[in-house]
């Protein structure tokens, strides 16, 4: 965010979905061994929005599983949620990568993080159960089917758990401390957990080893790259594929900070806010804008920076040239924030009621997955 | 054992069951705040051999349970074997500690540590419940009464990993590394299941809270300060007391070497061994003995720092006035090493058969109980 956004702006003109990411991700490719998924976009029949958008950006080993879908190959998809709260842009774009590869005929494993939430969050397993319910009442209102997916909570997963205590043999302190820093006893186990996860569709028990792939936001690396290393290690025991993933950017901060979090209430929504609020929160966003409407209509404005622009990529336009005629409008001056903000809100009102309305049908069905009274 | 014996014995000979304990323990008294067991032992009414004899020499919080044997309240007794083979001496002195406890009326919970089997010594768990079998037809010889017992594996028992996930969080990995050094991830996961299996006779579902008494080997001590410290930080949830312990010696290798072990076969034996190989052994042991007879007859041998008088007292002599018997004929020149070590082998060689008789007959209830094939 440090650059002069002039620089940024040309190089970005090129890619209306480039945004942040030529810059701030490159490191990812070099440092960490992420690959760019541009290359494999066109072997993809059928590319989510987020894929083409660049918004999922970088991938390790996803090549595998373009592969098992242009063959019609069996595969597995396994994401998941930390119940500590509502549905937020975060989890809705980790929820819609899911069902779109439940869509390519992926075998789908949707994890309620609720030992991470305890371990992380401190959220007790009673209270992480109500949120839990919620949650999955969401990514079923937005598509997944619940007859070919295997929803879970960690807590009640006995083969994750008993995962983690076969894995942590392999893993030696410095392994985690490099991953995780200086952490309590109960984050690491959560971390040998999160690898029982991601290695469980290739159990025996649940029709592996198979390649799975596992989308997420870029920030998990580290629990991928711990599990691919494990799955290694007990390749020979257990038949195990390194687990492949994709990465999606993180979304900005509504109020311009580089990411949404719970400590600043007006950097992020949830789907379950007052209309009244979401509005409102989306009025007062930072944007890309000048500081004076003349100066916006002579040089116009900063999509790339921009939050209002960055929700409409990541989630509620759906059409692909909508976004780029935006990004052009913007630049060029001729779409100011006002506007741009008034038309978001309504995408984003309109699909929140849409959804609301959805979820509450589904809530029973949650709590019979989840087997709460 | 590097102090002149002269020094030992003398101060020794006031208690024929003092043995090493005065200077070598001392220190746990005042660095580890372990207490000493003796000012206790008038108020047990029936006092088991290893306490009458300074082989259980030091306790934590033990008062509460002998209250609870005073007033005929309810408490439990936990501990257990770690199944990387056949039951030995040192298992040996635990069962039976379990067993004098469970006949005081505790509620009896016997352990078979497969976790720490895996992580600790790499034993898959195919192989330990094998060993788990037998350990278990052992302690049934040996006179657990498995009707008022809950036998389990670690692997199998769902509340002892849950419990290790929930304490988890409380503990930080400066504690782990200041009680067992920098470890493998395992090592340390396995440390929280066993605070799991001390505190497990006091949740809800088990009768608990009461108090407990874990009967270990003194070299357990860190596991009962991590499970007395993860007591008090989940009081409030669980309302757990803190465990109670007591600590017996680590009975002597035959050879001479402070310690048994598996490294060095002539420095203990099992249950399992042809009586030949045991008499042996024994034949062969280390002793307090002079270099040659006459010197012996004059200056008498030294009874403190001998494995066969050690495991006379720890375990085959049943009468306290044979060894002090035995004690100061040794002192005064009048037993000789070749005629003591005959007897002791006549009196483990009697035991081991009339032993190996009985458990015989319990493998098949030991399978019944793991649920094994």
């Amino acid at each position: 965010m440090s650059e002069p956004p002039s620089e940024r702006s040309e190089e970005l003109l090129l890619d209306p979905f480039g945004t942040t990411i030529i810059k701030d991700y490159e490191k990812l490719y070099k440092e960490f061994g992420i690959e760019p998924l541009k290359p494999l976009l066109p072997r993809i029949k059928n590319p989510f929005m987020a894929m083409r958008r660049g918004v999922i950006f970088g991938h390790r080993d996803f090549e595998k599983i373009v592969e098992c879908m242009e063959k019609n190959e069996k595969f597995a998809v396994l994401s998941g949620i930390k119940p500590t709260g509502e549905f937020h842009l975060g989890t809705l774009m980790t929820a819609r990568e899911i069902i779109y590869f439940q869509q390519q005929g992926a075998d789908t494993f949707y994890c309620i993080a609720d030992i991470e939430a305890y371990e992380d969050n401190r959220i007790p397993f009673e209270k992480s159960e109500k949120y839990a319910v919620g949650n999955i009442a969401d990514v079923l209102a937005l598509g997944l089917d619940p007859k070919k997916a295997y929803i879970y909570r960690q807590s009640k997963e006995n083969h994750v758990k008993d995962l983690a205590i076969i894995f942590g043999r392999a893993v030696t302190l410095a392994t985690m401390k490099a991953i995780y820093g200086e952490r309590h006893m109960g984050l690491y186990l959560s971390a040998l957990i999160q690898v029982g996860d991601i290695l469980l569709p290739q159990l025996r028990d649940f029709g592996g080893p198979k390649p799975t792939i596992v989308p997420v936001g870029v920030d998990q690396d580290p629990h991928l790259r711990l599990s691919r290393d494990i799955a290694q290690k007990f390749r020979r025991k257990y038949g195990f594929e390194s687990p492949s993933a994709t990465y999606h950017k993180i979304i900005k901060g509504l109020d311009g900070s580089p990411k949404m979090s719970k400590r600043s209430p007006m950097s992020y929504f949830t789907l379950d806010e007052k209309p009244e609020t979401i509005a409102n929160k989306i009025s007062n966003a930072f944007t890309g804008g000048r500081p004076t409407i003349k100066e916006q209509r002579e040089k116009g404005g900063i999509p790339e920076i921009c939050p209002v622009y960055e929700i409409d990529v990541f989630h509620f336009v759906e059409d692909d040239k909508e976004v780029a005629k935006t990004y052009h409008d913007c630049k060029a001056g001729k779409l100011l924030c006002g506007e741009h903000k008034k038309r978001t809100i309504e995408y984003v009102l309109k699909f929140v009621k849409g959804h609301r309305k959805k979820r509450r049908k589904y809530i029973d069905k949650a709590r019979e997955i989840l087997n709460v009274e």
